[in-house]
């Protein structure tokens, strides 16, 4: 387990992935920060809000633009429970976040360091800086958890 | 030009770009199609809704969802004037649309036939069936004329 206190946005991060559980949903949190100021934060949601596209990093991101007034979140920083999947590493190019913090990563549905390694192809206008492995521990657990209590 | 009737969706989606540029915003038009209706449209909208996220596709498939009252669209359709970006690729992977026609390529931001070619990749766990090139001197026109206008 982690035997150092996390910074308080991934601490906020899985305990959003906690609720996500509690509420049926995969437990994955996210959470944009701007300045030091959480300014958006969301866990996954697909089946309550019926979208397909309701991933946590998802409306975390949407609820930050709205709440900062711009769709680009230059020099935020986005920290979610799990490696992002190529739609929401998709989306973290779009928004211009400068800074990805993510605890667990994702072999099969990740597409950071996996899969599509989307910030490392060609095409990428932007890449955000990005760091991993903080928290990874917890997060892993609920997921596991998770997915063994549907078994 | 297009030298025969475009299929009604893609018509649909071309009337959407064009209104897209009217507006501002990079003329790209989507539609949903299930069993032959329209369950959900949109064109690109990030600078009106606030919304890194608010590519056409993204905002029709969510519409359909709430439409259809579930968040996995089996056996519906996308069509969408543009190649999808990778963000929009895995919104379509996760919505599970059956079948994607898409009119003109995007070398530059396009994530089917080119970049990360999303549904090519290994880890891609639903692949639609996938049809270009209809509409294809509409869109690209639309697009072309709206970029030469903002240099």
């Amino acid at each position: 387990m982690t035997r150092w206190p996390l910074p308080p946005p991934m601490a906020r991060a899985i305990e959003l992935a906690r609720q996500s559980a509690e509420q049926g949903e995969v437990p994955v949190g996210a959470v944009v920060v701007c300045n030091g100021v959480i300014v958006g934060e969301a866990h996954n949601a697909p089946r309550r809000l019926t979208d397909p596209t309701a991933h946590a990093e998802i409306l975390a991101l949407r609820r930050a633009a709205v709440a900062l007034g711009r769709e680009r979140l230059d020099g935020c920083e986005l920290w979610v429970t799990l490696e992002p999947c190529p739609m929401c590493a998709g989306a973290i190019s779009h928004a211009r976040i400068a800074r990805l913090y993510y605890a667990a990563t994702d072999p099969k549905g990740g597409a950071v360091e996996h899969g599509a390694r989307l910030f490392d192809q060609p095409q990428c206008l932007h890449r955000p800086d990005v760091y991993s492995g903080m928290g990874e521990d917890l997060s892993a657990t609920l997921l596991r958890d998770f997915f063994a209590a549907r078994r």
